[in-house]
């Protein structure tokens, strides 16, 4: 059978398949289908297509230790956020929705007691952040983990300055109380771009979009018989809060960092005034939810 | 707008609204779309997703000055084949058909007299190739120009043995004669492996499939007023010409390699009996073709 652009996605999946692995043998067939259909609509002339090998080979090569510029791509692509969301489609009815993981969680989040400070720079706005980890009843979850990291007041994740910012700035592995709540004090968070120096950069300028992100706290949190869920706390009154380059910021995630210019109220936190605010609680979903199944 | 499975094309595609270019616009809307279905059909978990971050990081990070990892994938996936084939549409009927270009052109053809050998090794099966290369009317088009190369007997392609085989082996750019002719030495093309230490090998594996191409030559013919046409001549009775693995086959391409054992006419070649005798005559379609518009 000669190959024509009209049989070409049939005769590619063909060649899969033999693939052991139901699953592999799925995802390659599919993905043969929907690429050659996107190749077939867009009609690529050789230079193009010449664009796009170069695209993607300095995408993997700009990859390091501590920039994952594939997941940039994910993630200005919506594929990390559509990602997240089909997976949280099996969570129950009032569990804390999910958004992206991001490229920043590469390094383990230094564990800390609870009510400590993540930043260790202290030159921005001091914020307190804490809140409850609870079940989708309101029963706390105690000893639940809450894994959180956050760019600083200037907009850096503590791996993009090595030099220059302490590791372990703006990360803190805590663990809920009895009463499942926890709290911490860091620095009020800055909207940031995401890295433009690569090959998603050169992609953003092309398609006339900003770079940047709403300022935001990224958590982890499990507890056992749960779901855990990665998620964000977004402020409020960010910039950017209605245009975030990765698509990640969800109505539920929203949260008013308030201004507290209250001394005692300050002190009471260990922290100085004015200073912000934010309440952040979490509700875990069961890990076997019993009555809304994972649809395929 | 929160973000769902549901609308999350539409969300990501709207971001590109404002793309200055309204080819970049369609590209990465088509993109967008054809993306997103195939994450909703597919429902990846995020480990499956990161698997997939991973495997295109690394697949990025194979590439070197010698060797395009990302050709590759897009050869084993048929994507290349069909970007040939779309783009040789528009040629007119009679015209010798496009293959793959394939990961191997990285270096420019050292420019050869007609009859000159591309074997610089000479230690497999003398093989004599020529041709004519002509318009699609069967006019002679002198002073084409005729790109060749080849992997040698045992497979391998000079860049890929670089201390071994010398540089410019089963390579050579050759000028046609004022009848439109070609001919030059070589050895017998040998079916060979792609690279499969890398991580399109990896896929190659889980999908249960070989790695072999059937023997060919490669060949890219250009003339004024024409349009160039990259192309393979595949030996008939070679292994693996049912299944190429990068789909390149094409029924016009399949070229009997004719064994000759006349020391005289091997004499008359300049080669020892007994040798291969090739024949493969390349039509090129006009630059502007009158009739069959390029449709888009």
């Amino acid at each position: 059978m000669d190959f024509t652009a009209e049989k070409s996605a049939e005769i590619v999946s063909a060649s899969f398949d033999a693939a052991r692995d139901p699953r592999a043998r799925e995802v390659l067939q599919a993905l043969t289908r929907h690429l050659h259909a996107f190749v077939r609509e867009i009609r690529p002339s050789m230079a193009e297509w010449e664009q796009a090998i170069d695209f993607l080979t300095r995408t993997g090569r700009t990859c390091t230790d501590t920039r994952q510029e594939f997941i940039l791509l994910s993630d200005v692509l919506g594929v990390s956020m559509l990602v997240e969301t089909l997976e949280a489609e099996h969570t129950t009815i009032g569990a804390t929705p999910a958004t992206v993981l991001g490229p920043f969680h590469m390094v383990a989040s230094p564990p800390r007691e609870l009510g400590d400070s993540i930043d260790l720079v202290a030159d921005g706005t001091p914020c307190v952040i804490e809140g409850r980890i609870t079940d989708t009843h309101g029963n706390p979850l105690p000893g639940a983990s809450v894994d959180v990291w956050q760019a600083d007041d200037k907009g850096f994740y503590d791996v993009q300055q090595p030099g220059t910012l302490p590791e372990g700035n703006g990360r803190g592995l805590f663990t809920a109380d009895e009463e499942g709540r926890y709290r911490f004090r860091t620095v009020r968070p800055a909207p940031y771009p995401i890295p433009v120096d690569g090959p998603v950069g050169e992609l953003l300028d092309v398609a006339g979009r900003h770079p940047y992100r709403p300022a935001h706290v990224h958590f982890i949190v499990a507890a056992e018989g749960h779901h855990p869920v990665t998620t964000h706390a977004f402020a409020a009154d960010s910039a950017y809060i209605d245009s975030d380059t990765v698509f990640a910021v969800k109505r539920d995630l929203i949260v008013d960092f308030v201004t507290v210019d209250d001394p005692a109220e300050a002190a009471r936190h260990g922290v100085t005034a004015p200073f912000r605010h934010a309440r952040f609680d979490i509700a875990l979903a069961p890990a076997n939810p019993p009555s809304t199944p994972h649809t395929k």
